[in-house]
């Protein structure tokens, strides 16, 4: 037979955005290997320039980025590389993004909007993305708008087990802040064995033109409420959450949420508030203009190396999560 | 300048597949134009065999379908039918589907499974499909699976228009069945100005290994209760609520839904049930083994002839809902 | 240099559909390997679900489906089991569909028909398969209606080597029973060194607006004839064609074809022809009402079998077909 | 509203490529407009320059190109054409391929071939083409190799128009020249209400290595033979077939065929046989080295650009078949 | 014939995003139209919104985005806006880049690098453009890196009409700054009929490790040089190239650029530099911190007005060029 | 766990079209293979046919064809070839092309033009090509007409080599025969360290309608001219520049090129002219009527053979360039 023949390697490199590289530096020592050298820089005028200073031929890509502000920065940085990947000839690339971004607008809210969630999984898949590897999505379709496979990571057993440990789960009731994050709520709930409880924004029947009032639907009286949800943004919904629970008599309020967005207010807004305590993971850098005393930060950096060796290794990721995706 | 010109004319052309013609025959008889004439057949093996008995080239057609069971068989029906649009240059080709199929296998729930909603845009497009039409996607992001224009109709007002006439909404109270339609309770709480409780399944911390126990969240005592959902599939989760609702104390039970899937058990389990109403749309054909007495059948005809008709002349189908999408 | 080196590993993964297991255990067993668990079934409202018990990620599948009636609920499975394999990651995929679906529309025989063989294929592509083995395709050109490798395999070597030994040669002449088999027939004869004759339908010039007359051209007196086909459906046009052949004077009729679909009225006009021997690979399952007393059925499954350990071996399908495709 | 509205124009343009220009013109004539004024040439190095002399924007684009030998000249000619038409923002771009290049190539007849008829198919659509027009392929399977509309056009009623008129059909017997077109002489004896024969390529059982014999099947003797095809090549079957015809009886040969290929020896083969009369129409010129008496050349031309217009017309193509395609 | 008819009309809308709406207006007002209302906005972790706030149904579409720093945030808004126009069924898509952003970056320099430019033409495909109009593209090949048309305009018109009037020609001699630009230098003197110079960098053979010099190939003695390029940016290049012109004798030194980057240092360059007059359009908002004496900016707004009206006419965009493109 | 494993080869292969074979064997020698055994030929009506003699399944092919004229034969008979690899299952196609054909329509020049050199890039893609190896592109940028890796070879050290050992690079002075060139030869003046000079055409002002006159920019008195080009085809250019270099003083002209195409009269007017040397590479056969006496060839096979080692061994081809591309 003609030809030449010999055994095939896969070759794992990891690459890292400039976004947030000290997550990147903690995943890759946690892996066991060394982030492949980048010049990554913006021009005077802002446009960004990329160059892998080794070769990448035949590399099992992961290109590590995180979505904080400026995120369309970020964004077209980790575009840039990919595009950089593929015509380098990387075998497989796999963006990593622990917060997706645009992932609130992950439908038409009213006519003539965007669904720019789905356009960032077109973006990826344009600029030559095979998989994509994030954290805790808003809504758990946006798996499906990309066409190819999403590993998605779920935050709430690091969260979970962190609250376990510190508080006792026979006072806790899970609250969801608003109608849209309940099923986040119930799966806490489940897995901490509490009673739930919702707040409902509702426009005051008795007043005109009112704003909503926040109605708290469930027991909290003398309760140590737990407010979860998926990222804490501006910190407001929260907030005013925690204020109702204690006009309702709950003893205390926690909140535990995945992407510390923290952005505009939310600083100022979290220390001016009654929280005992604030929990997050690290899938966003905390970039405050003042510290934010209560804030717990867990690392998410264990989760997405296990993940980054199941997927190098042909193992399963879910089974990380007992079997759930 | 060389060449031949003339005005150039749109084709408004209607065509119906044969899982639920009524529907189709109402919608045109609203939108002012016949159903063009197709001979459709299943061979002795099963395959389906479609032809359009008019030319239909360059035409803006729209292919009506409704997805009952045998599901994969009108999704087959629907899609041969386009193929057949695309070969024969009508110029754009408009789903219309009225329940979306699959809609709930919108996520992976756990690993290895398909997402089969997603599946079903793609399959859509790969046949030739340029927009789709659908009412009350049981997940909104489901717009975001097709790649192009999805018009997505609302329910809701018809439905509420009907319970605000039927019932003293001072009495009423919206009950989600579950955690995951507390935002379609939101939105009806809204439109009604009535308060909100929700049923939380919960494994009953007391006795080991147990079922859940369905928990009422929020006040429900001497309460008209309004269960919502967008779909009523073999009725369990809804009757139980019921159930559920009057060991609470509620007055009366009342449910409304989109679409009646109604298969399985449904018909059975809601006459043997206590609501003194349950209010669907025709999306789907009622044809269930036994009769419902208790059962309110409110057309959707008169949205989608509108909407068709605002497709058609390019008008806006959000205007519709009030800018909503 | 960056990165985490290792050899790479195929791993060959045998998938079934529901709609034939026992030939998908057979091809298993002789190629050495257990079909991956799986878990599939309909809900009420006759939606399919499936999920793989095992992580495929990396792997080279094999979705091996058959499809008899209903035929639309195997496709739309097979496409649901691809769905659920590209998002796990698996890293090739096989449609094997031993007989091809809706092979033949094939083409328009009017204006304003699909080509619903060249929409499987574009379904299969768009849920995500690489590849497609079939066997004996209506027409060889639907290999050209994928973009992709087509592994066509012929049972032909099969069938006519059981004749060759069931039958003396020096008798036989093989018939095609319409002008649309004549190729086929031509095959056989090559095979087995027979001549050749065909049915030819025409109207019957002599009588106005009379049906077809089963016209014998070529010489069957005295002879053991041998219709060949593709498929055996409704047995109307095969069981009309003995009887033509036995009325020119034919010793003995017998039939081999590929894919024994037998829908409808097919085992009772079998049971009644004149046939002396009716034989037929398990491309499908037999499933008629009435058992048929003259088939023979011959397996298929070590073709794929072998078909399957070459695809995977980088060896070569066409030389089990001495290289023709 | 904002914005500016007009009345929308269709624009009818037509444009040949530089392979057989005379048929070009006979449509646009018949069209009833002039060919867009293009610049066509050759560079030294024979890479080929075209460029239209007005403006195409907006138009529906019909890119007449024949396709003799060297056809892949011809093939390249038109592709690039259609990529300046695309780029130069013409609305829809429909090729006109009166013989569709490479249709012989329609599927694999032997392992590792190509299926260049589906090729061509897919070169097409990457630069840039719509809709294929095209007259009686090779395979009607080949209207599925792409992706869009195709208007199958039938030279059958031109060819048989003339032969019922030229001679006696009563006396006539319709002969396929081998297994692989009996289809055809189907549907020729249906049109002529005649007998049908075909020629059988049989390897003599009674003689080891040697070639096969042209066996007759069907009786011929003091007939009129028709030989049909849909084109004729270097005119060895044809020729072999009327000898052999000849050899058992037949009173008198012809032949009629679509596509005068007529390449290599064809001329010299055509001219020392004994066909009373070869009928073709002018799909392709004719280029032979010497003249052949005998061929009677029918025009397309009428055919074409009927279709033509019902294409922008909106009409119907398959009408001018009463409904065929 | 079934269906309902209606002539077509045809509705031109502008769309206009934040980076420099002022040009957009002037656009506009030259069309003859207004912008269509749009709402866009930040939120406060910096992702974008955009919502229209009229029906863009069946819309000719024209988003007009200028591309000065921070160039990602306006790439990343005029790609949501494509996307929102595209699931809100606008009929055709043209994005209007007067300064397509990441042109330098137009192919591979070194190796794993991204080609950037293709990048963009990519996202733009990806997220719904069927066309790109820009204005002097860094190269014209760029063209080439979209799949559909492409609208090439030239500013060369605009600015050389300006400087033959500005100026005598008869002293001129036109410089290009570098290797790169001779191309459009030497349009610039087939324009003006003046003589061409160049500047050569080049490393000193008689110093080692030493940076470039400065070489000016061509007389430029006592003339007034033109130095043209198609865009400043840090002005560097030119400052340099003014000086090495002057120390070469030459009487007095002007510029002439279509793109005013300006970024970085480049204002007090230019103010600090010997030009008499540097000539710029306004393809980008000059938004330096200190103002540029002599700096005269023309607009660029009537010749993209003219292009618009002649896309949306099918009209010639070529032809304001002389048919060049 | 279910399935069969084994360890993963990869499998080089090489492939040579039929334009120019000599090549092909150099570079499969340097490689150390064979050329997989494959029958080509083109029929009596200039179809070609092509078949692997050979399994081809999960090979890592490379397709090498030289694109003399007639270019479009070769074309096709590559993207035949790729189909072919392609349906057999190939695991990876990169298209070998030296020179790059119609790498000169890159652009477009005037309006409706095409740009051929990306429909081609779309044309290998629509074959199957995963990636694309060439030499010298005759513009950088149409790397980025490709959607995938390019692997971009310079001829550029092996001429410039061989002219530093054959003359004194104190007397060169490299000079680009037009200003498209310049930056081509600011390559040659960094690599030789030499000065440049550039020829500039150009209207004679002091004449009406005259044609252009040849200005010689900078200084060549006395000087070994090198003139320095991607590519030779009729020769015009370069020699009408050698005799304005000699008129101005030069006292030696030589030339060098990538590509010899050679085409029209360019052996004539090369054997004419005062060139001292011509020096070319064998990207292209030399076919020529007349020998040319003064014509230098280089092979460029050794760089080939590296880079395709460098792919398949996932190594780095821009090393061969210290980091170039």
């Amino acid at each position: 037979m003609s030809g030449l023949k010999k055994t095939s390697e896969k070759h794992l490199m990891l690459f890292s955005g400039r976004a947030y590289p000290e997550l990147a530096d903690e995943v890759a020592e946690l892996v066991g290997c060394e982030l492949t050298p980048t010049r990554a820089l913006a021009y005077a005028n802002s446009e960004i320039y990329v160059r892998f200073e080794e070769s990448v031929r035949g590399s099992d890509a992961f290109v590590i980025q995180s979505h904080p502000a400026p995120v369309n920065e970020w964004i077209m940085e980790q575009l840039i590389m990919i595009d950089a990947l593929k015509r380098a000839s990387a075998d497989r690339i796999t963006v990593v993004a622990p917060f997706y971004p645009y992932a609130r607008q992950d439908k038409k809210h009213a006519g003539r909007e965007p669904i720019s969630a789905r356009l960032i999984a077109d973006l990826f898949k344009a600029a030559g993305a095979d998989r994509i590897m994030s954290v805790d999505l808003h809504a758990a379709q946006i798996q499906g708008f990309f066409d190819g496979p999403v590993d998605h990571l779920w935050a709430l057993p690091v969260l979970a087990d962190y609250v376990a440990e510190s508080y006792d789960t026979d006072e806790l009731v899970v609250v969801s802040p608003d109608a849209g994050r309940v099923r986040l709520a119930d799966l806490w709930t489940d897995r901490l064995g509490c009673p739930l409880a919702i707040i409902h924004k509702r426009r005051d029947p008795n007043v005109a033109n009112q704003v909503a009032v926040h109605e708290v639907v469930g027991d909290v009286e003398g309760k140590v409420c737990l407010l979860v949800d998926d990222m804490i943004d501006t910190a407001g919904t929260i907030t005013q959450a925690a204020d109702a629970l204690l006009a309702r008599g709950a003893k205390k309020v926690i909140a535990a949420a995945t992407h510390p967005v923290l952005s505009g207010p939310a600083a100022q807004r979290l220390n001016e508030s009654n929280f005992e305590e604030v929990i997050v993971t690290n899938t966003l850098p905390i970039t405050t203009d003042e510290p934010i005393d209560k804030l717990t930060v867990l690392s998410i950096a264990p989760l997405i190396a296990k993940a980054i060796h199941e997927v190098f290794e042909d193992g399963s990721v879910t089974k990380l999560f007992d079997g759930q995706a």
